[in-house]
Parts: structure tokens; sequence; C-alpha cells
């Protein structure tokens, strides 16, 4: 039978990611090419005794059918982070709790987007995001992105030219790893200002932060504009699927409704053992171990990457998340960096699908959380092996 | 600030689920509102020991990112129960976990309707796929259904006009409790030959059929066409989100794109927790339970409706599921019916959002599994009372 299909599937672009997952697999490839949190991070002792209060305490009550906006206790608790950890006052009723903050993402492009939308993002940007916009059909239009953060003229241009929204990451950015300047995160509020163009400001990294305080989220600089999205897949554990999205209330209105003909509700067990896990844990402590660690596997591959990598190669120094970023030599190619590297059991991440306008084909992204110390150091000495090589026969 | 909205949220109905449920929070209303199971027949110790062996058995990697297509021994399980219980072949891959069946309906319409494309469903149909649906701006066309099921002659009319998909509840069908006859089975299957319309066979219901053997599935007698989505909200619980959709591998390919982008995966920890209760559980004696709780809830319903409701109120005899369907006599208002209900403490559901091209303002879906059996005596001698109050004020 020949089947047909809504042309939003024509837009969508492949999963590199997807198909990267499969062929690094087997045991013996070392991966930078994910974007997973470190195992030994999880407190799963912690989640098992939530989980056993929660059915012992609430019994059927945890299983049953659930609010739409998500479990108030939990909602609650976010709200209350928000407080303590960056003085931004959000109340409860403007989260919604989603499934993993990728959720987040369909939502915001299901209630924000209609086809042929101009939908300003960074360049290089978030991949899930432009898959999740992707099949709402928007125009793409990529917003540069420097040390400091996006270019606000270029931010105010596509604005003006009627962008329904702008998607960035502002801390530890996914793929760069960089983090935007307060001056620069002033500068992004003052670009939009006038126009009607929504922030969307994905924190998925804020709680990993290595270097420095925290910095202002556009939340607290254009709150009307902004709507926000968190996740408890990096300080908690992805597997239970929970983030959420902070938004205005009329647009959270519509969201709520979005969420609701999307699939009612999140996983109402596992929402409630997130709640009873962090009302009981020392969150601070567990999120300082996480940061401890992964700042630690950063160090690692930056110093890695200066004693090893060939001259001509750049990299980004991120000061949190999961990500390094390299831009590779004229006359080198990160799609053949990507064949050649995993013939070597390494897999790595080539930066095009970060792209909407093509370009990036001498970038890469590194990921180093997941990966143990002793495989990000062979894996860094496999990744010099094979740009040394590919330098070679280039010249 | 002015917010600007997708022309796709103007189309979605407001969810009259949504407003009731907030009116029935109230403990001293008794509800058939809603369509939640009776929490009695959850096994909250069973899951309660899965979920601690899960944890303890797998740890980390209990709750780690995932892959897309779902946990492959709960597919198995599935795929294995189709065989037993319905003599269907199908592979666990042509299975796809999502956060309950809900987000199968999300994920057909974002695959399969562009804006404006035919979208034939069953008058009445469930307004969870309505609402879903309504999201990708398809134009409805309903297909009436009597009391075999839907109306071959005008599905066929739809298909030739070019209808997408087809989407109806064979089983116990939501909102009527109708259940289409072997025979009109077969008839659906021959209306659509030559054509290119898809079938959506949503089963939320049919392991809870009390009456009777298992129908053949549509997917059994057009295999191709079939898309057929089930859930595990009714036979394990619903706060764990996980539903499932079984399509051909053409298809499916194109939903897991459309689940990546939607939310990555599905609730890691639930899925696990989930194959390994089914993995030890008896559940033949569990859903035995379960059926033999609902059809003493139904009997119970219908000989109270044949002893207290004035004459003129016709109803349905479902043979399983969760609802029974009334028809008030001319000149009654559902809408007139849930307002004067409402205010002697009970919550009933309109049967106006199951239609599409409006009507229906004559019937009422009835919810039988979630009330205790002393609050359905006392729901349907309220419901009674407030019938004859209508009737004779309209005479």
């Amino acid at each position: 039978m020949e089947y047909r299909y809504a042309p939003r599937m024509e837009r969508t672009p492949r999963s590199f990611i997807r198909e990267i997952l499969k062929v690094t697999g087997q045991s013996d490839v070392i991966s930078f090419a994910g974007g997973l949190p470190n195992p030994d991070c999880f407190d799963t002792a912690g989640i098992r005794d939530a989980a056993v209060a929660v059915l012992d305490e609430e019994g059927a009550a945890a299983l049953q059918y659930a609010t739409t906006e998500g479990f108030l206790p939990l909602r609650e608790w976010i709200a209350d982070r928000y407080r303590r950890r960056l003085g931004l006052g959000v109340s409860p009723d403007e989260i919604l709790i989603t499934n993993g903050s990728q959720q987040c993402l369909d939502l915001i492009g299901k209630v924000l987007l209609g086809a042929g939308d101009a939908c300003a993002i960074e360049r290089p940007g978030y991949l899930g995001a432009i898959q999740a916009f992707s099949l709402y059909e928007p125009a793409f239009v990529p917003v540069p992105l420097d040390d400091e953060g996006p270019a606000p003229d270029a931010l105010r241009t596509a604005a003006e030219a009627g962008a329904r929204l702008f998607y960035g990451v502002p801390n530890s950015q996914n793929p760069s790893g960089i983090t935007w300047s307060g001056e620069r995160r002033r500068a992004v509020a003052r670009a939009l200002e006038g126009t009607r163009t929504l922030i969307v400001e994905d924190d998925a990294y804020g709680e990993l932060r290595f270097d420095g305080p925290a910095l202002a989220p556009l939340r607290s600089l254009a709150p009307e504009r902004t709507l926000m999205t968190g996740s408890f897949s990096k300080v908690l554990a992805p597997g239970l699927r929970l983030g959420w999205c902070v938004a205005p209330p009329e647009v959270m209105h519509h969201l709520v409704t979005a969420k609701q003909a999307s699939d009612l509700h999140s996983n109402a067990f596992a929402q409630q053992v997130a709640a009873r896990y962090l009302a009981a844990a020392p969150i601070d402590e567990h999120i300082g171990r996480i940061t401890a660690v992964y700042r630690r596997h950063r160090d690692l591959m930056l110093a890695l990457a200066a004693d090893l990598l060939p001259e001509g190669v750049a990299w980004t120094r991120p000061d949190g998340g999961m990500f390094v970023w390299l831009t590779l030599p004229e006359g080198c190619s990160s799609m053949r960096l990507f064949e050649e590297a995993l013939r070597d059991g390494l897999a790595i991440l080539p930066g095009l699908p970060f792209y909407t306008d093509g370009g990036g084909d001498r970038t890469v992204r590194l990921n180093f959380s997941n990966a143990s110390e002793a495989s990000l150091e062979e894996g860094m000495h496999r990744l010099a092996r094979v740009l040394v090589g590919q330098l070679r026969s280039s010249s």
C-alpha cells in the first residue's frame, strides 16, 4: 500500500544522533557523540526509597489519572528553587510539567508556530529544538553566536521581520558550550523591546555551572516575553522524563490545552517520586557532586586537547554543561572525521545538524559528561590520531 | 504584551472534561463524568515490588536516556499478548511505546494529517481523538454509528472523497459503549478496499470485555491499512502513562521520527517497572478481577436505569469498557441536565463534545467504572430525580 503523509514530515531533519547511537551501541566504541549524563551521578538508592514511600503512603492515588498542569508539590519545589537559587519570582501556576524539556519545545512549536512563520534560533542551535520546531514548518532565521552570546543586531532584524520567537540556550549552550555574558543578555532583551517576538530560554544546564555565579535569566529581564524550560534529566535522571516550562499565564493557558491534546498529563508516578525525593534529599550537595565530576571531566578534556590536538584546531572553554565545541582547520571535514574516528573506535558528533542554513562542516561537538575519565583520555588520544592523519592527508 | 498564536490553536475545542473535573473536585459530588478506572483495581503492592526490583537489579540503567521505540521487553510482552489473546501476529518492531494512548493520537495526527485533509471519525466519536487531531486542522467527516458499528456506505463515501484516515473504537466504544459486530468489521474493511484511507483502531477497552469472546481486530482484517493503539491505563494504572501504537513498518518509521521530536522517548523507569510487573504477575487473573468489578458496576447501572429512569430515555447495553450512553427524549437538554445534576451533587458528561458537526444535545455519557457501588446507586437516584424534574417542566 502506498502511504500518504502530512507535508510537515518532509521537513523533519533526519536524526543524526539517532543514527549515531545505533553505531555506537558496541561497547568497544568510546562515545563523545551523545548528550548523556554520567550514570554514576544518579542517586538510584534515593529514588528507590522515594518510590517505595510514594506507593506505601499514597497507594492507588499515586497511580491514577492526574492534572494536565502537573503535580502541585513538584511545581512548588521548582518555583521555590528559582527563588532561592536565582532570586526569580515564578508562580507554580506559571509552571507546566512535561515529559522532559524536549516536550516543551514541541508544545511551544504547536502553540506559537504556524507554517512559514519566522523562528529565530542561535547559529549553531540545539538540534532537538530544530527537530521539534521543524514539524510546525517555520522558516528558521539563524542568529550568529559569538563568545558572548547571540548577535543583538541580527536578532533585532529577525524580530522586526516578524519572528514569532527566538530560541536560545543562555547557560552552557548546546552545542557550543558558550554562556551568554550578562551584558549580552541585557542587549538581547533590549533588542526585542517593542517587538512581539517571544524568547524561549532553554535552561537545561543552568544547574551544571562550574565557574562563577549564576547569571540573570532572560525571564528576569523580560518576564512577559520569556518562556523558560527546565529539566530534571541532568540533575536527577533522564529516565524519569521530567522537565517543565515556565510561561506567562496567557501563554500557559494555551500550552496546557496543547499538552492535554498531546498526552493528557505527564507521568503521575514519576512526578510524585521526584517530588518526594526532592523534599528529602540534600539537593545542593547532590548537584555539587555532579558538577564536581563534570568539572573534572571538562578540565581533563581541555588539558588533553591542548596537549594532543594538532595546530589549527580551536575549541571553546565551557563554564558548565556537557559539551566542548571544536572548529577544525580549513580543508578538514567533520563528516570525514566522524567516519574515520568511528573506525578507530570513537564516536563524535559532526556539527552539521546544528545549522538550519547549511554550514558547520568543520565543527564537532564533544560530550564530556558521560564517559569515564579513562575513556575520556583514550578517546582524546584516538581523536588526536585521526585528526593528525586527516590534516596530513589534506596538506 | 499582546501574544500571537498559531492558527491551529483557534480550532482546538475547549476541553469539557477538564472544566468538569474542576467542578467535580469536591468530595460530595458523585462523578459519572470522567473516564477513570477504579483505584481498587490497581495492584499497588505489585507495582511497588516491581519498582524496587528494577532499581535494585538494574540500578542506574533504569534511569538513563532510552530508545525512542520503547523498552524492548515491554514491546515483546505486548506482541506476545496479541498472539495469545487474539491470534494476532504483530512484531515488536511494529510497536512504539507512548505516553498513554492519547499520545498515539497526537503522533498519528502529526504524521498523517495536513491542514484541510479529510479525517473520518465515528459519530459520536472519542473527544480525546477530536482534540488531538484538531491541532492538525483536518476537516472532520463524521461517520454515523448504529448498534452494529459505523455505517459502511458513509465510510466508503468519505474514503472516496480522500479521507486520510478513519478513526474508530471497535471494542466498547467511547462514548457509546457499542462494540462493532464481526460482520460490520468485515464490512468496514471491505468499504476501504482500493482506497488509500488508513484505519486508526483505538483498542483502549479490548481487555475489558464482559460478555462473549473477543472479536477480530481490524488489524487482522486489513493489516497494511491499520494503525492500532493500546493502553496500560485500564489494566495496570493510568499514572504510569503507558500506551502503544502498532503500525506497518513504513508508517512506524515516521511515527518514531515524530515521537523523537515530541519528547525523545517515553518514561524509561515506568516502562521497566511495567515490564517487570507483567513478567511476574498472573495478568489474566488480574484483568479477570477488573472485568468482574466493572461487569457488576455495569449490571447495577443498567438495572437502576431500568428501575428509575423516566420513560422515553434510552441507553446502550455495553458488553465491556466503562461507559453507558443515554439518549434523552425530545425537549430535554443534556447541558441543562448537567447543570441541574451538578446542583444535586452528580456530575455527568453531556454528549456534545463527541460531535464534530454539532448535534448530540440530547445525549449523555455515564461512566460506571470509577464510582463505588454505593455511589453508583445514589448517583442513579440523583440522575432519575433531575431527569424526572426536567421532563415534568418541559411537558
